[in-house]
This record gives structure tokens, sequence and C-alpha cells, in this order.
């Protein structure tokens, strides 16, 4: 998506250790119109499939899921991070390391809101070693649903983990792919 | 809302200490329709204030500011929990009580996404003691912005928080107010 691919080489923040911030559009601050976009693109790519359910995690993938159910017309249900005391005891439940955070999080969905019968359609903003992604697929998995596939707005196709989950068989479709990224010589995507 | 009312009257679940759970459709499970029909009420709401930027806290408060920029046409800034490396060092930062979760976070918004010429329109799902309120205020008090006012889905009236805020001259709308709760007699709205 040329948009989101220019905006990320404007914007977009290069550290050492690997580290591209979106802060100022997509993570933190989130641009709107650029987000409207994102959703769009992603119901287009997915309009073949009758998407009954829109799956993220908490809490940057809840913004892009939202942008994409205006035009794809269905519920979300988001994992949860960390213990809660709302959620049922009837949860899909997985360890996602984040290495952002440098930190382990349990991720946490409630049973009844993923059905057999359901068509799901994963979203999520990064994609990179694909530790929340699988945690994801795996529990779409575990719960007999049908999964259309994953929408991720910016994967970092040099980590690998994009890449695994397609081998699987698993449609990944991408926005924006990112082939290598250095402070040195910055972005260069894949396609 | 009325809309608003009859769902947390047919879906809303209550549990003892004083719990009221809405995952099935506000916090876990997202029923985008009447999140959308949330948003909406929330711009009417405040259509006559010139808003620059819609402020939240995550994560449940993404989905309602999303679905209020939408009508606005705001970007919107959403402050994160807990630490996180990708922040800036330059940060407003408060601490909350999150009663759900029975533990203290550290709330924080980059301070250069909200600047002294902005309109700022605060939304969040819930409003009960107003930690995380009071914080946001806060935080936008501190950056010299103008506070339009705050926009809440559920208050939990009888717990104070809301008055507290208003009593600073602070407009805090709404859209469902709830007056008395309990497992035995159920909700009763304040209007």
């Amino acid at each position: 998506m040329q948009e989101l691919k220019e905006r990320i080489v404007r914007d977009g923040e290069i550290y050492p250790g690997d580290v591209l911030k979106v802060s100022s559009f997509l993570n933190h601050q989130l641009d709107t119109e650029l987000l409207d976009h994102i959703g769009k693109k992603i119901a287009e790519l997915f309009s073949g499939d009758k998407i009954t359910k829109i799956m993220t995690v908490e809490a940057s993938g809840i913004a892009i899921a939202m942008a994409a159910a205006r035009y794809i017309n269905a519920p979300i249900v988001f994992a949860k991070k960390n213990k809660n005391k709302n959620l049922s005891a009837d949860v899909y439940s997985r360890e996602v390391f984040s290495y952002t955070k440098g930190a382990s999080n349990l991720i946490q969905v409630e049973k009844r809101f993923i059905k057999a019968d359901d068509v799901i359609l994963i979203i999520d903003d990064f994609l990179a070693k694909g530790s929340a992604l699988n945690a994801l697929t795996d529990m779409v998995k575990e719960s007999g649903a049908k999964l259309a596939g994953c929408a991720i707005a910016i994967e970092k196709a040099y980590q690998g983990g994009g890449d695994e989950i397609r081998a699987k068989g698993i449609r990944v479709e991408s926005l924006a792919k990112i082939e290598s990224m250095s402070v040195e010589n910055g972005i260069v995507f894949a396609d």
C-alpha cells in the first residue's frame, strides 16, 4: 500500500536494536484518515471471504480492526493482555513474548466469542517474529472456526515470522513489507 | 443514549464486588454497529467545539475513540500503559489505579502529541472513581491545551468520580449513567 509505505519513510523513526517507531501515526498517535484507508484496503483484500468476525490483540490492533470493521461490517474480538478479573474462566490462553517490552504476556480470549461456524480475519499492526500472530491463529484453530487469513499493517519480513505462518498454508497480507532496515540505510520494502 | 442503556440491561452481567461486565459488546468483543452509534452521538454532543484531537487510554477506549473520530475527523492519541521502550523520554506521566486489575498502572503520553493550541476531547469506556480520567484531564492541563470535555460510554455515577471532575468545571458527558447497581435489583439509570 503506497500511502502507508510513504508514511513510514516520512515519519517512521529507526533506532538501533531494530526498533521502528511509528508512534506519530499508527500506535500512539493515530492518523485516523490513514487508518481509514488501511481499513478499506484490508476489506478489499478479503472481500471474497464472508468474514463474520475480526480478531485482534490489544492495544494498537484495535484501531486497525475498527477501521476495517467499517468496511467489513463484522464485530471484533480483541485478545486481552495479562490477568483480568473481568474475564470468565473459559478462555483461550497463550503466552506471547513482546520484543518491544522485553517480557512475556499472557493473552486471552473468552471462548464464547469465537464459534466453530465463524469465519475469522485476524488483524494486527506489526508482524515481526510472529509471536502474537501465532498465538491468535492457534486460538482460531483450537476453536474450530475457519481462518480466512491475517491482515497486517507493517511486516518486518526479514524477521521471518510472516513466512513461518505462510508456510502453514495461512494467508498473510501485509500492507507494507520491510525487507531490510537500518539507521544507516533506512528502509527497503520487499516489493 | 437509549440504545446503549437497553444493551447494558440486556447483555451486561453484574457480579458481586460491583463488577459490571460488558465484554460481549464494549470491551472484549466489540459490537461495531453499536460503537458507530456511540461515536456519532459523542460527535453530536461536542459538535459546537472545534476538536483538534481525541485523547483516550488503551485499550478499550481506543475503539470508542475510533468510532467518534469517523464523525469528528480528528487524530487520536492514546495513553500507553506500563513502561514501553518505544516511548520517547519526553512524556506526560501519571499513576492510575485500576480497580478491575487491582493494581496501579503508569500511563504515558508523549508530549509532542498534545500541543498548546489543541482542543482536546477525552473519550473512555468507563468512569467510576475517575482515576484514569483525572490523569488524562491533568495531562491536558499540564500541556496548556484547551479541554473541550470528556465523553464516557458508561458512568457508575454512585462512585462519585464523574461529579468530582464536573466540580472542577470540566464538562463530562456520559451516554449511560448508572445510579445504582446490584445483583439483586439490577441496574437503575440516573435519568
